[in-house]
């Protein structure tokens, strides 16, 4: 192997993903130092409670309280962040970069949220950012965005890149279970947080498809930009609905380029059965990109976890360490794209967005309403692909209705929605769930 | 954009896939450079027949028959090979390599059989050779073993990675038809060759696992210690009765990991129908890599055609030029390890696999086959997970019998096939299809 020197680490954190980076290093030092070229070393780490007992092997390792003392050790090449959150993540590596450091993290709300100023510091210092493990954990969909795709013009991407909605909807679809039922095992088994907001209301997956939009169009990073829509509201009816219509109900992140802008949206939605992303459960993550030369292409693999977190973390170790010597100038740009030739595109606005849906309607069980519904729905150009009466509930005088419209522009749909829950005879509010094809 | 002068391509073949590539190039010319930083430009390219009309702009490229021309062109910075076969490809590249020409090609043959030489004669001069597109068309697969599981110890990898043979079993899955019928259906819609061998007979999938191998052991190319196995024997029936009990024929490259050495096998196997791989169909290809940290993570996408196999090369053709100016020493190395690194690791013969079977006999319609066969088996230590015993065909004496057995070492089961051919009763051959869960 040639005498290199070891690149040396800073490491940020030693909890899931950083107890979990040590680990990986630790294990398999000499297959990464025959694949870098290098050995990548810890040289010093920060943890919150020092006296807390770890099943780590911190030998060599000078540990510190303090976050400013690793950043600060003069020794390190790269600083690794993996503490999470916006402050004092943000600071930190900005003075990092500030100090001459190349940084990786796997930290997607500070990369979603200040990642034009984190790249803006790094540019002016020819120094490296890589954030790999930001967006679905061991999936190197960040490196294929970057790189595999770099010859395609991208037209869309679809993910299912937040696990906790996946598991629960899973469950939901498996079990046929309500949604606050398998939040609570979600929680005792470790899957979601114990305020779950983060995951469940679609702001972690929000933060993930703002990086995977800017890395396909060459746009900045605009989280503000993306209609983010969470799964609280899906029902156990709509998940028994759905399947018997040929769908299951997934969590998605979608971007797609169309004439007049560029689509920005996290939901939940219909996918038909037999589409690569409808078979991706539990805690799993999968990504849909389709360029135009390469077609569709679809990663699948863990989307959180300590180990394949880990995994991309210590990607990106080798990545910087294998471009260490590069100009910057030739480097693989951090947003895919020369910061100079990116574009602040229009993006749409979620009410100019054209897809099919999926309604479900408690009616009352009397004569018309039928009628009612699919008057206003052809009034406003809403065409029906299907309609459903389903049997009445033991315990109740109304009667589920489940349409499949063909695709609409959302504004007509919310203007359809509002003139059907003025119906005496609907109860409000009625269920709406938006429906993709994935093609 | 950087004031980077353009690279210069010379291009070996205006066929599919350089025709593909040239399309793509000038396409996605501005996008392109805005990845790349610079601008890739075709300056020379080389054509059998430069008479034959082409529905490509060929504007301001200078064309030759004589593909030295090209290679020995001054002005070019990388050379594409996309002639395909071994020479004059293996001729040329070395050419280029000693010209100092960088090499893109999308020849698998090429490279499992003479990478070795060729990536010597790259490192002796400091040179790239990328080969993306040589496996699986326009998936990512060897970016994403080189780099995005550089941390992880790479415990086994199972591919789908011959489009012909995929499109022939799915057809056949699907209608219940026979190979040599499907086999002239592909033929007739382009999908296999007029002489089908190299595909059918699993040569093809040979070449990319010799590589695929390579990248994720770091052991030399040895498309000698690959075990191949084609799909010309697997029968309607097989298909059929696969189905029945949970399970769809695939053929797969497999390489794994094991205590005293590594699996190197192509073959057709039975995978049960949940599991990822088994729901790729037609000419789609896909790859699942298990590592220790990363988890499996698969990889799904096109597996050929003009476009998807462009795709890569086009991807090479940034990477080569956004890694221009590192140090030698510092890149990716071609095979993913450091070649002072590399082990000539032993290769399993593929009688010291283990593996469950599926069995198909034709026995007479006798009493005693049965307790016949379960006694050989079991005197080989042979358990038999399930047995059935088929309805007997409208036009024939005998009965299909279908076993499928636990995991056994491939000697003995060779060993229990020989002694159930002996029996009377049993007609020869029997059919066996190796079982794989890829777990």
């Amino acid at each position: 192997m040639s005498p290199l020197p070891p690149v040396r680490i800073g490491l940020l954190g030693l909890g899931t993903v950083g107890g979990g980076t040590l680990t990986v290093l630790r294990r398999n030092a000499a297959l990464i130092a025959a694949r870098a070229g290098r050995r990548i070393e810890v040289v010093c780490a920060s943890a919150r409670d020092l006296g807390k007992s770890r099943a780590l092997d911190l030998t060599g390792i000078e540990l510190h309280a303090d976050p400013h003392a690793v950043v600060d050790d003069p020794r390190i090449d790269i600083l690794v962040e993996l503490i999470g959150g916006l402050e004092p993540a943000r600071e930190l590596v900005l003075r990092a970069l500030a100090n001459g450091k190349h940084v990786v993290t796997a930290n997607k709300a500070l990369i979603a949220l200040h990642g034009n100023e984190i790249f803006a510091a790094a540019r002016s210092r020819g120094l490296m950012v890589a954030f790999e493990a930001a967006v679905a954990g061991g999936i190197p969909v960040i490196k294929v965005m970057r790189e595999a795709l770099a010859g395609n013009d991208i037209q869309w991407l679809a993910g299912i890149i937040n696990g906790t909605c996946n598991f629960i909807l899973s469950a939901m679809c498996d079990a046929g279970r309500d949604f606050s039922e398998v939040l609570a095992e979600a929680q005792r088994l470790g899957y979601a947080e114990a305020d779950p907001s983060f995951d469940v209301d679609g702001i972690d997956a929000g933060h993930k498809l703002t990086i995977l939009a800017s890395l396909a169009f060459g746009i900045p990073l605009q989280f503000e930009r993306v209609s983010v829509e969470g799964i609280r509201n899906i029902s156990a009816e709509d998940v028994t609905y759905a399947k018997r219509l040929g769908y299951r109900i997934k969590h998605l992140g979608i971007a797609r380029q169309q004439a007049h802008g560029i689509e920005l949206r996290v939901h939940p939605a219909l996918v038909p059965t037999r589409a690569p992303l409808a078979n991706v459960n539990g805690v799993m993550n999968a990504v849909m990109v389709s360029g135009d030369a390469a077609g569709p292409v679809v990663l699948f693999g863990a989307g959180a976890g300590a180990l394949p977190t880990a995994s991309s973390v210590v990607a990106d170790l080798v990545d910087v360490t294998r471009a260490l010597t590069t100009d910057s100038e030739n480097r693989v740009p951090h947003l895919a794209f020369q910061p100079d030739t990116m574009e602040n595109l229009p993006t749409l606005d979620i009410g100019d967005i054209e897809t099919a849906y999926y309604l479900r309607l408690m009616a009352a069980d009397e004569p018309g309403v039928l009628a009612d519904v699919t008057r206003i729905l052809a009034a406003l150009g809403i065409s029906i692909e299907a309609i459903m009466q389903l049997d009445r509930a033991p315990d109740t005088a109304e009667v589920p209705v489940v349409i499949l419209t063909q695709r609409v522009r959302e504004a007509a749909m919310n203007q359809a929605i509002t003139s059907l829950e003025a119906l005496p005879t609907i109860r409000t509010p009625l269920h709406r769930i938006r429906v993709e094809t994935l093609t």
